[in-house]
């Protein structure tokens, strides 16, 4: 059994998650950024890849809640370059970094898993994550390249996306699913499952069919 | 008076308007084709940049209609790169190409206008096709390139997308608003004016706010 592995992000109406430098930027309404608390409190895991952390250094953790209350943070760094002041290294909350195996990089307070040759074997993560931590759900909040790796491995499982009320501009800004080129042949189909408007955007949520 | 400006696109739920190669994908649902087509019939003029003639070679005619009951199609052409062999050169409608003033091709029976020095000066454009053509209302189609510069002249009063159920991915694929950059300081915001579900995917309308 894998964790069940949701995708859930904000783009802007022209399809980015941030301006071309990468810094993070307001997309969600009001209405959404409650959501997104609500629905971290029912997952067990939200996991993020090292750009993330490096661009926009967030706690991923529950406003007040404790350590066991939170859920576990993982971040996948393949090559071990989250920085030892970043804010996911507070031992607020459990915490995995995810490196390869040539990795032999340490941060205090956190464990590291090293897993697959030269990127992260997410595949094999699901089933270490499952087997060994317990963990049956996860958040995958980001960024692009993160997510375009999950639904390339067709470890994706529900989709959301908020859409808001902006226009950001810029062909090298970061999209919800970069990657080099294609997920899979032709893309990957999805159903829509929802749309709600929340605020000044829309929730839509899919189910990828593989 | 310049005209009515309104963006129509469709993008994947990964905000992409094709993959890598810029070859057309279908994203939309038969019901947004549908929807589209009677759009259309609403509008004065139809625009697009060149590098969805060179990519996708559209028609942008209504089926079965006339010369005279076909919108006006426009390209935007600054250095003249339309191919003769184009299917907007097919004379089934009045067609304009806009270059740059140093450009000094033409086509067989399509008028071309000259405005702008480098880049066709959008603005000016407007202008001359509302007090010299009667352009009242204008659909403009894309690609990400010709859209930006839309929304970085603040010439767009409507913007409406289709999120169609489909993940792309690739760092390098078309947007619904390329060009360098920011397309204004901290983006361009939208109202919400309306979201429907079409088939797979839903239609989001948005009112820029400048």
């Amino acid at each position: 059994m894998k964790p069940f592995v949701r995708v859930n992000c904000a783009m802007s109406a022209d399809g980015k998650l941030a301006g071309e430098e990468r810094k993070q930027i307001r997309i969600s309404s009001d209405e959404d950024i409650k959501r997104v608390k609500e629905l971290r409190r029912s997952y067990n895991a939200i996991l993020v890849g090292v750009g993330t952390v490096i661009a926009d250094d967030p706690h991923l953790t529950i406003k007040n809640a404790d350590y066991e209350e939170n859920p576990v943070r993982i971040i996948l760094d393949s090559n071990g370059r989250t920085p030892d002041s970043a804010r996911v290294l507070d031992g607020k909350a459990p915490t995995l970094v995810i490196t390869n195996e040539s990795c032999t990089k340490e941060w205090p307070g956190v464990e590291a898993i090293r897993c697959g040759k030269d990127h992260v074997d997410l595949t094999r993560l699901m089933d270490i994550l499952s087997k060994e931590y317990n963990i049956e759900s996860i958040i995958v909040e980001g960024g692009g390249e993160t997510i375009a790796s999950f639904f390339r491995e067709k470890l994706v499982d529900e989709y959301s996306v908020f859409v808001g009320g902006l226009i950001i501009g810029g062909r090298d800004a970061p999209t919800p699913s970069d990657g080099s080129g294609w997920v899979a042949e032709g893309g990957i189909r999805l159903n829509l499952f929802s749309a709600e408007t929340l605020g000044n955007g829309v929730l839509l949520t899919f189910l990828p069919e593989y």
